[in-house]
């Protein structure tokens, strides 16, 4: 089974808007195990989406469209599909029932061009998915007269463009009409370990016999991803009979993976460092606060962008100027701001100023001049756990923005090894 | 003219990495008045490259391509580019010399497979600009025998992947050469307006004269483009013979809009609120902090991106916690931490405990759930200016993420506006 996608928007081509959508199915085809072979955008005129879908689909069994469904006059994708299929549009009139219901629960009365959202080839169907106002088309092509459009050689689908309504409709009715297509039986899953404090080179190192053993026996594949402030991204792909079965291997992976990497896994998919921090926090019963300097605010961002930190997160200071180091944080006169005694006292200060109980505090040369002779990258970040200090010195090689966001995961970091390494309660 | 861009790289298909080259290309040939036709993506395989790049060379007069330059043996455009050409590949010596010469200035020694990059095919010459180790390539299609290459037919451009080897590569080499083959001898320039405050329609509502006078007149057109807490862009687009006459329509463009769009444009290109505020303080001789709740630190974030900020924003108390906002900021026991008198007493407080001369203050519900029965989205933010506060309450109709963007850019907005109607010094 091989699949292209072709996505259809003249904003497209002329860099209005960045297709993320073909990124994403290509992702999501990866996984399923069918094969893509080419991502194409084109401008909407009729002549150039007919010769794109053509070409796909000389070359592949199947095409994905997105986008030029909408219900302007610009949105031609399903009369140049129904062209395509040699198909007069129809009308469906379930269709132009379901666009009513969505406008109504919005409150809103229906534009009449709304209506051509409702017009399908006949041979068609719609997508059962339909979370905007524009439906989704699977349309058959080549189907002898008399044989269900199911098992049609090829096949096009057509969803909107906009990116969650887009998804759902792949997830719910295109990968499974492909792997029924392609006659996959087996099941793939994913599960992507976080980890922080090691590079991409020296892990694949440290797991080199690992990714040796699962290249002879299989089953499971490793993959890295770098991933700047989010972490060194681990992830497992398991192939496997039953969703059950791909899951176990999982979790066997990641048992061995954890086994070698130890304390760098600090989460598993969608947990974040500050999420896994704010968790811990809250097992322990603990507060944190915050004193920032070259950050400016942006550990306190990271953590309350997590619902519920208030259960952990009472507040930072965020000390720009050396004034405030000195009058609200307790950093002495004579101490440079740029420097271990600064570090820590902004760490002790912080919680006693706040009432927290544990807290993180950085200051540093974010750049892109040095500060009294200070080379930019340099950075002092400390923890406050139980009243003890532990400050340390780094010196980054990156941009102003990077400094920023790397100072924020390693510090958060280690606070999150204090943290397990302190009981609970 | 017509272009296409086809990008190498199996990776993209995989949706490991989305192909923002592409985009970024597509906007810079529309921006050279140079249509582009169609984008393409394929992996690293010589049949599919070849019939990709014989299919967009079919279709139009250039194509670009991005990526498979690289030293490693999945890295084979020069040679499906020498296939296509029907040409050998030559090592040239003096780009040996000039890879070589980047390999011992960065204090690394070369590895021999880098010397593929210098091999080039019969009749290609490389791209003058060379940021990285890949050198790029002009390849002329079609050019009868004693022809300059130059003036051939078709022509291929071959760029690295990596961004901003490829952006020095074709704002370099590939739009210049474009241009001249096209005869186009007009220069296009564009400024970008940002403003705040009036919504995409309601703004092309107020333009919509101006539009139509322009339509009628030629020579400038205008773009709106939401970009979320970046704010809305008019992006204005001027044509002639010169770059003096472009910038000069642009000029007067500029003038006009801002006649009509009043106040609600707070800059100009790169400009962004934080850089804009931070200038008119220092412009005022007047310092900054933030007391911030729902925030969580990210008005002191984006202050702090602007290199410089020192110059004007002292810091900020984010009071997360009920008890910070009273116990730092002196709101009163008795009120509630959403409200009026809660955030104008941050807003008092912030400026006494830090020592500042103005303020911003934000407090409000970000959701997912309501707190204490109020709505998330219900924002109350405060500025204060030479001791006087001002405050008012929003309801955001969006998910947590965008509430907090939405009020960063809204609260440091009004600012803004009373630093622009307070005199200078």
């Amino acid at each position: 089974m091989r699949c292209e996608i072709v996505a259809v928007g003249t904003e497209l081509l002329l860099g209005q808007i960045v297709d993320t959508n073909s990124s994403w199915i290509g992702e999501q085809l990866a996984l399923a195990g069918i094969d893509c072979l080419r991502h194409t955008a084109v401008g909407d005129n009729r002549d150039r989406m007919l010769d794109a879908f053509r070409g796909a689909l000389e070359r592949s069994d199947a095409l994905i469209v997105t986008g030029g469904l909408g219900p302007t006059q610009d949105d031609i994708t399903r009369s140049v599909i129904a062209e395509l299929m040699g198909a007069e549009l129809v009308r469906d009139e379930s269709l132009v029932a379901r666009i009513e219901a969505v406008f109504g629960g919005r409150g809103r009365s229906m534009p009449a061009n709304n209506l051509l959202q409702a017009d399908v080839p006949v041979g068609a169907r719609p997508i059962e998915q339909m979370p905007g106002t524009a439906p989704g088309l699977v349309c058959p092509i080549g189907a002898e007269p008399g044989v269900d459009g199911d098992d049609s050689p090829k096949v096009v689908y057509a969803v909107p463009g906009v990116p969650w309504e887009m998804r759902q409709m792949v997830e719910g009715t295109i990968l499974p009409d492909l792997k029924r297509r392609a006659g996959i039986s087996s099941v793939i899953r994913s599960r992507t370990l976080r980890t922080w404090g090691h590079s991409e080179s020296g892990l694949a190192e440290d797991l080199a016999d690992e990714i040796d053993r699962l290249d002879r026996e299989g089953g499971v594949t490793i993959a890295f991803l770098a991933s700047g402030m989010e972490g060194l991204k681990v992830r497992l792909t398991a192939k496997a009979a039953t969703a059950e079965a791909a899951e176990a291997l999982l979790a066997d992976e990641e048992a061995r993976v954890r086994a070698i990497a130890g304390e760098i896994v600090f989460g598993v998919d969608d947990q974040t460092m500050e999420s896994v921090v704010l968790d811990l926090l809250v097992e322990r019963g603990l507060t944190l606060a915050t004193a920032e300097s070259l950050t400016g605010g942006m550990i306190g961002t990271r953590l309350t962008e997590v619902p519920g930190a208030s259960r952990a997160f009472v507040g930072s200071v965020v000390a720009y100027d050396g004034a405030v180091k000195r009058d609200l944080l307790g950093v002495p006169a004579d101490v440079h701001v740029v420097s271990e005694e600064a570090v820590s006292a902004m760490a002790a200060g912080v919680c006693a100023h706040l009432g927290a109980d544990v807290s993180v505090a950085v200051t540093g040369v974010a750049g892109p001049d040095p500060q009294d002779g200070i080379e930019p990258g340099t950075v002092w970040m400390a923890t406050c756990v139980d009243g003890a200090v532990e400050a340390w010195r780094t010196r980054w090689p990156f941009d102003r923005t990077r400094i920023r966001q790397f100072t924020v995961i390693t510090v958060l970091d280690a606070l999150r090894r204090r943290l397990l390494a302190r009981p609970v309660g």
